[in-house]
């Protein structure tokens, strides 16, 4: 898909790549080299397109929106490294990962730590103690968040609130502190500063969401990892929810599936993913994220330009028709 | 030792207690518990002492020097969580780690984002933004400290000056901030400010000298960790640079014992520690230290307050007068 609103903002965007590779080559030697790869290795820049349409309804100072851009894609960059490490990742956007290159995992934990404190250091060069502030307090969300998904898993009774909040925490934030970045580095007035918010929020969501459909329904390739891989590691989403609730049977298999510690659990949680990526479960989460996204693109309503809005539209639109 | 510097601040050190008790409370349960422990379990408080002394030459907002007080030291414990599960230390302070007490790995790390993240959002209380810039920096510094550190392991050959470079990274950064910081908020002339930078760096080289030392000399008891245990991870430190260039024996005593990858390494180093230990190289190194105090206490020189410059004199002597 060719998306308009990335055409509108080619520009900027080379501007953030070149302020991104000239903080790694400010690191130590073999960090900066890997440094450059994970900033360079690209994927879509979906946060720094939404810091920089933002900023674009009122007039903004470039060189502050080029620095938010650069912050959240480089707050995004060392969530993966730590999020790879973790997880024991290998690949990632078709490139080995840290976790794949560094033998020391001592030393990819401080490279994590070292992009993470290069991101608010990018951040605070925008000059607003509001936007630092916020920064601050989205990195906490974004781990705290993180810190629930990992103690909760094989938890199969969760409320469906809490999984709400957890695809808030780890995704919708970062796109929501994107997008009222933009609009406050423009001194927008508050009203819009908050629809961009309430816009970002709700496309985190909605991306989130099909995120974790992919996970049952996507090509293995497209996605770089196996199917199925967040039930495997007992993270319960979505689908999950919905295929619970079809039938009293499904819920006894989603128990018993997460719940076996044996050596059959890999089974049964393979036969698991296949049965919820065939059910109604899929549909019903699909349309969930369809509502998220027309609540994003709601929230739009009353901003002015009208081309930038468009482009923002375009981008929930692509947000939930992301290829199965 | 009774340090007067602290029954000036003892007060100020009770509201940074509190904010940081706040702060850990406001985290995730688990977590927060876990938070709880490591702000409690105490240590000299030596970051936020230094904080709370250098805002005292003029007249500073008492919440903006508490903010910093706790994001100097929340800092300090984000940097001991990740320390610690890089070094898989079980014990610090007498308390068991979160290396101890949490299985999950990936966790760990998780939480200590999150206290680095927590810090930042204390710093930026201060509403500072030229404070704000600096904690970005130092974060960075004392990542990349580490990162040298743990690349330049059984590195004998390495000049000195990387050794200099490395302590002022991951020690005297932070003593440097935490000084500055004060002066900052106080709205301290620039003459001031860098006055006190100087002394928090010569103070924090000084201290991390002591530390190198007695990692050599040391009793087990106190440090809470076996002697040598800086070579042993194959650290170069001070003492093993005069140690070296003693004799020319010594050099290819060292070598040999760092250069062992067989199952007698470990006899070859504990015997290079005892050997180091009873050297001259002791004493040289401490010589050194005290020269580093010297030039902390003479930045003072131009200070107006008579109380608080003695304080701060009285830290640089105990900076090198902890016990053997």
């Amino acid at each position: 898909m060719k998306l308009k609103a990335l055409s509108l903002v080619t520009e900027e965007l080379r501007l953030v790549e070149e302020k991104m590779r000239e903080g790694a080559e400010e690191a130590y030697g073999p960090l900066a080299g890997a440094f450059l790869d994970l900033v360079m290795s690209g994927g879509k820049r979906l946060r720094p397109t939404l810091v920089i349409l933002s900023s674009r309804f009122y007039p903004a100072d470039i060189k502050k929106v080029v620095a938010m851009g650069a912050a959240v894609e480089t707050l995004h960059t060392a969530t993966l490294v730590h999020d790879d490490l973790i997880d024991e990742a290998f690949v990632r956007r078709g490139h080995p990962t840290l976790t794949a290159l560094w033998k020391n995992r001592g030393l990819i934990v401080l490279a994590g730590d070292y992009i993470f404190a290069k991101s608010a250091d990018f951040a605070a060069e925008t000059g607003s103690m509001r936007i630092v502030r916020l920064f601050t307090r989205t990195l906490m969300t974004i781990c705290d968040g993180e810190l629930r998904q990992g103690l909760s898993q094989n938890t199969w009774d969760q409320p469906k609130e809490d999984y709400y909040y957890r695809i808030y925490a780890k995704t919708a934030s970062l796109f929501s502190l994107s997008t009222q970045s933009g609009a406050i580095i423009s001194h927008a007035p508050e009203k819009v500063i908050q629809s961009l918010e309430k816009y970002g929020r709700y496309l985190g969501m909605a991306f989130q969401v099909i995120d974790d459909i992919l996970d049952f329904v996507g090509d293995e390739k497209k996605l770089g990892k196996p199917v199925g891989n967040d039930l495997k590691e007992g993270i319960v989403t979505l689908p999950v929810y919905y295929y619970m609730k079809e039938r009293p049977e499904n819920r006894e298999q989603v128990i018993a599936a997460l719940s076996s510690l044996d050596e059959d659990r890999e089974d049964r949680v393979s036969e698991l993913v296949r049965d919820i990526a065939v059910s109604g479960a899929i549909k019903s989460a699909y349309e969930e994220a369809m509502g998220m996204a027309s609540r994003a693109k709601e929230a739009l309503a009353d901003l002015p330009d009208v081309g930038v809005r468009e482009a923002l539209m375009e981008l929930a639109d692509y947000s939930v028709a992301r290829e199965f």
